[in-house]
């Protein structure tokens, strides 16, 4: 990778409370306590059944390259709040935290840690903000993705969003997190050459508009890139000039030299209606093999409704939607203390109350299990247990609702697999970060692996995500309790 | 500004078919071609009366810095459908266009050129997506701020949204433009370092967690910073807890040690009922100076109410809704090819046609004005002309709707100024970039230069955007002969 991207100093993109927390649990004997923290979220974007963990590696990147300048120290002594010690701590800063985490492309469900930190306070505490800032990002992009590609039903969706993305690194991660989702391609030449993901892209209206006719234009790109010639129609009239010319020029250049047009595009217009007259257009012509290319404001629910009106579209480009998840662009990840340890070693547990019953956490050191049914391979149910239970799948396991308790389900024949990986160990790396494109196949195995009730766009069958008896106890008796 | 920030390559932050076109343009004999593009957008979001222009600063900076490195060309390379010519051409990159524009903080209208590029056909295609990445980003953010601060109606907006946005780059970026927008202090340190925008933050809802007792975890702030002290009241129950500890601590340290409380903080509630009871309590033991803070998913919508509803609230921190612009994610900024010239230097106009009645480019090479009513200071309508129009504000000027002509105003007693400046001449920064504050401060007066109708969130007076006679027969006459 570039080195203007990589020992980027990100650590000061920190909310600016992490540092007085920091510095207050370090001046106040807190410099060694140990803290966990889960990171996860609460409910899935624009009413899905599951969310895709993204961004782990950037986040790992951030981590290990955590320190800060001199320039960074001075910036903070001048607010003149900070002690000298714990400026001295900073700027010799050594990351000393364990961390676990789901592998990126992992279908995660709400209320279940996607990160897991333990460490000391104080730097368990600063990293906050951009592990948040990083894994909502691309966990709401990788998400948003994944339900644009199980619309596009097998076609290829590209992601042409660059344009439109919240600045250039909204761009660059959105694009990673879009192939993980399940975009092959992308627009963005950057991501294809720091990530490798195939850039792609022929022709805006102004390749058209530079020449005195729609013709010329297409004549002048069919010489140029016989091999790779996809046209785009829409400049002035789809039907009456943009396919005629582009016909024309498949007839005039690209056979007569032994070459077949990629394709045809359309970025505005009644895409079933027009694409069905394409394709019969492009068939009677002899051009059954040239793909049609659709773009414009296009997400999940435009393309569904389109392929039901029938519309004959090979690969969709997908731009603001896809690259801002305009329908909800937000991703709720949030960072919660889950507990500490005593000067003994004992792990404490600590639970946040709400008068937002949704907002309450579930307390403890964690391990999150996901069951997969011998019979089918499906994943049936998650479960939360204490960092140090273990389920014994030769058995049937009874898992019930950690609100309605009464809602109970016996499950036999399952496999119990832990899902969270090792990713540093007192501050080493010690995770072998995958390909982006195992990732990739990882996140479309994983999303197969679902079953089609929990796939659904709209009202999908809710996912369990329950805990072992012992968890559950633990939890009711702080809430009985508030013991907080 | 910091190095690892400055020079950054991000030349590669460019979709792919603006590489296919660039080096098509060159090798078509249009290397030398000049062209000229209007950056614009379309529609104000959030169906508002105006937007904000941002992001001129960063644009700048990546015109400026535009170059390919080695590995950068033999990316390209590895295409296997780029000239040798065109990639010497790009490793020896020289920016050589003129770039206008408006300064940050301009309040603009749909239609207008927020920037308009001349210059040689591959360069002034080749910067496309990234200044539309730039300035749509921070337009959309700082529009968005506009909107929140104007319903705080006078309190404090503060930017909080950094662990929600769009990666590091859509949090820092974004609190650029929101800062512009008009939220004075971030939370995002790293936005202090390198703009200085102050950042501010006390303590998330871990720091209680951390102690044996609220009571405690407050304690120990106070005593740590007696001079900033904003205690966060909702851990477990804001009137029950919170708020009598709060409360105490001031008695018990503060007030002895001769400090005053800052603030109380509540992130979760119904705000208008428990700021309401707050300041009754508040004010009942001694504290009318302590000010309330609140936030949790405010955006000017909830705002509004919120103050409608009698809340007493001093300060609004404004997160996700902010950062990402949530309600409304995208600046739809486009940038359109709108002249060419010929051979003996004559400019032809271009026009994009459209189904779409609203997608159809106003051609040629144009000036912006904005009108100004001398009695008042008010700005009353903006005009396109041809760039080399002169506007006579001694005399009456007759407006008229460019789709509507029968929709005439006559206007009289204004000063009509010319609203874009140089930014490059020939590759050239010839423009002195102002500091933030300025930019700030000059967005201020902008929007408080606006009329009130203009200013409505909902349903607002649609502002003139009208053309001189002489660019409006030019564009009709192209609409009528289809002149493509």
């Amino acid at each position: 990778m570039d080195r203007m991207f990589n020992g980027m100093n990100l650590s000061m993109m920190t909310d600016f409370y992490e540092f007085t927390m920091a510095n207050g649990f370090f001046n106040y004997g807190m410099r060694d306590k140990i803290a966990y923290f889960d990171l996860f979220y609460r409910k899935v974007p624009d009413g899905g059944g599951f969310a895709i963990a993204a961004g782990l590696e950037q986040a790992v990147e951030y981590l290990r390259d955590l320190h800060f300048s001199e320039d960074d120290i001075q910036c903070l002594r001048s607010k003149k709040i900070f002690s000298e010690e714990f400026l001295k701590y900073l700027a010799d800063f050594k990351f000393e935290c364990d961390v676990w985490a789901v592998p990126e492309g992992t279908p995660v469900f709400p209320g279940e840690p996607i990160m897991i930190v333990r460490g000391p306070a104080p730097q368990a505490q600063l990293v906050e903000t951009m592990l948040l800032a990083t894994i909502n990002h691309q966990s709401l992009i990788a998400t948003k993705a994944s339900r644009i590609s199980r619309a596009a039903a097998g076609r290829a969706v590209m992601e042409f969003g660059a344009r439109r993305a919240h600045s250039y690194a909204g761009a660059l991660y959105g694009s990673r997190a879009a192939y993980i989702g399940g975009c092959p391609v992308t627009s963005n030449t950057l991501a294809d050459r720091l990530f490798g993901i195939p850039a792609v892209g022929t022709m805006a209206h102004s390749w058209i508009q530079m020449f005195d006719s729609e013709y010329e234009a297409f004549r002048a790109y069919a010489e140029m890139y016989p091999d790779s010639c996809t046209l785009l129609l829409d400049t002035y009239d789809v039907l009456g000039s943009g396919l005629p010319n582009a016909i024309r020029v498949f007839d005039e250049v690209l056979v007569p030299r032994g070459y077949r047009p990629a394709g045809v595009r359309i970025d505005s217009g009644d895409v079933a209606y027009l694409t069905r007259c394409m394709r019969k257009r492009l068939d009677e012509a002899g051009y059954p093999d040239c793909k049609i290319v659709v773009s414009n404001s296009l997400d999940e629910y435009i393309i569904r409704e389109t392929l039901i009106q029938g519309a004959s579209v090979d690969t969709f480009g997908v731009g603001e939607r896809l690259i801002t998840s305009k329908s909800e662009p937000v991703f709720g990840g949030v960072y919660k203390l889950c507990a500490v340890e005593d000067e003994k070693g004992n792990i404490v547990p600590k639970i946040k109350i709400s008068e937002n019953v949704a907002k309450i956490t579930t307390p403890h050191f964690k391990k999150l299990w996901r069951f997969y049914e011998r019979s089918s391979g499906k994943a049936i149910a998650d479960v939360l247990s204490l960092h140090d239970e273990t389920i014994d799948d030769t058995k049937p396991f009874k898992l019930f609702h950690p609100d309605y308790t009464w809602k109970t389900k016996l499950v036999d024949g399952f496999e119990a697999k832990s899902l969270m990986v090792e990713i540093f160990r007192k501050g080493e790396l010690v995770y072998d970060l995958p390909s982006l494109e195992s990732i990739r196949e990882y996140c479309e195995k994983s999303v197969n692996g679902l079953w089609d009730e929990v796939k659904r766009f709209e009202n999908p069958h809710e996912y369990y995500v329950d805990l072992t008896p012992k968890l559950w106890e633990i939890k009711h008796e702080m809430l009985k309790g508030r013991k907080q």
